[in-house]
């Protein structure tokens, strides 16, 4: 009998070409972790992701399921999935689900936290995993700023250039339950949950409140820019490696 | 007029072969910063740090000084400096001390931080900077027996085996001002500041802690390892990965 197998992933995504199997033998994750799957039962197996993440996104909480007939105890795969996997990822949990589980579609809702540095010299310890941001910032006059984009609304200003032409009728809509901005000495973190993400759409909410905070956006910027409904109303892309996936609630 | 300049550094221990200065041009922190120092003063001058870290061992607050006869800011100095030292170290302070000001004979005190991933699976975003530890702990335990070891004592026990035949008469007496275990999350933090520490105090006295949270070493025995000043009473040498010099204070 089939088993549908939940697996929960952490990883750096320094050297990664993002979560999402690419054409060329690009490193990806999924592709990383299919090869382990393939090595463990001896079949090509389909991984499937909760989404994407771009290249050098990191992740300390993915969720990804598998189906796979096999009687071999979770514990088990989760030792030989490790096993074989490079240093950069590791799988936390091994649990088995309902067969109607789908990473994708079954999400409920998911965090992504952004890392800023906030200081004037570069990091070096935490290279990979912060954005410097050297210049200064209104937090108070962030936060709210930040607060017209809880709730439900259109999202359409904050999706990727790269996705401007949308399939017709394609649904814009999210629900942000929860966007905080918390310092904690030199480091700012931006954490937001929604239930669900525009391609791209935290880095450039990131990319906008950034703006916000130098004053190079006036005030009661925000709830313009969300009316517009238009990407060139928001403020650039935030890098991506201050970005990382928290967690996934199904 | 000479300066006398004080560098606060932060790095990234892992693709260096430590702090000190080695033959056949390794790697070294000391190695880079006095290469740049020779760039932007056209002179071969001496970066003297306040001790060496190890390879693989990171800094948040390393702190060096030299003299040059220069009158260049030293907000320029800083700016020089970053932009001619590698992406893994950063010169995060400069400032002018007195001229009897030495990096090394000036410290007051310096604390360090042990960082341990207490869980069963391997680290992937953070694995340079932490020591994964997988075996249960008994974290009051560890706390009781780490009161031991704070005060003045002869640390002998936890000096270096490699500098287990040191100049005769050398002090081998410290005084540990504070030694602290904190648990967040899947993290443990051991933080120890002292007056001054032996060649691999810090790591051996750790190894020591974790062998007495998992029981391998009975309760008292920090007593009696401290007692015998004798490197092999002692357990073994954490990792040096999981290790970080916070602070030094003068």
């Amino acid at each position: 009998m089939s088993r549908n197998i939940k697996l929960t992933i952490e990883y750096d995504g320094t050297a990664f070409n993002g979560w999402q199997v690419q054409p060329n033998n690009q490193r990806t994750v999924q592709g990383i972790i299919e090869k382990a799957v393939q090595k463990i039962f001896n079949k090509k197996i389909r991984v499937i992701g909760s989404g994407r993440t771009d290249s050098g996104v990191h992740a300390l909480g993915q969720v990804a399921n598998f189906k796979v007939k096999s009687d071999l105890p979770l514990i088990k795969i989760r030792g030989a999935l490790n096993a074989n996997l490079p240093v950069d990822v590791v799988i936390l949990k091994v649990e088995e689900v309902p067969l109607d589980f789908h990473a994708r579609y079954s999400v409920k809702a998911k965090t992504y936290r952004y890392t800023v540095l906030y200081r004037k010299t570069r990091c070096a310890r935490q290279r990979h995993f912060c954005l410097l941001y050297p210049y200064p910032l209104n937090l108070s006059h962030m936060r709210q700023e930040a607060k017209i984009l809880v709730g439900r609304h259109d999202f359409k200003s904050f999706q990727a250039v790269d996705a401007a032409k949308p399939k017709r009728g394609e649904n814009t809509v999210r629900t942000i339950k929860r966007l905080e901005i918390k310092k904690k000495g030199d480091y700012i973190y931006i954490d937001i949950e929604a239930n669900g993400f525009l391609y791209k759409m935290v880095r450039n909410i990131v990319g906008t409140l950034l703006e916000i905070g130098t004053r190079k956006l006036p005030k009661g910027s925000m709830k313009n820019i969300l009316s517009k409904k238009d990407r060139t109303a928001a403020g650039p892309t935030a890098k991506s490696h201050g970005l990382a996936l928290v967690e996934v609630k199904y």
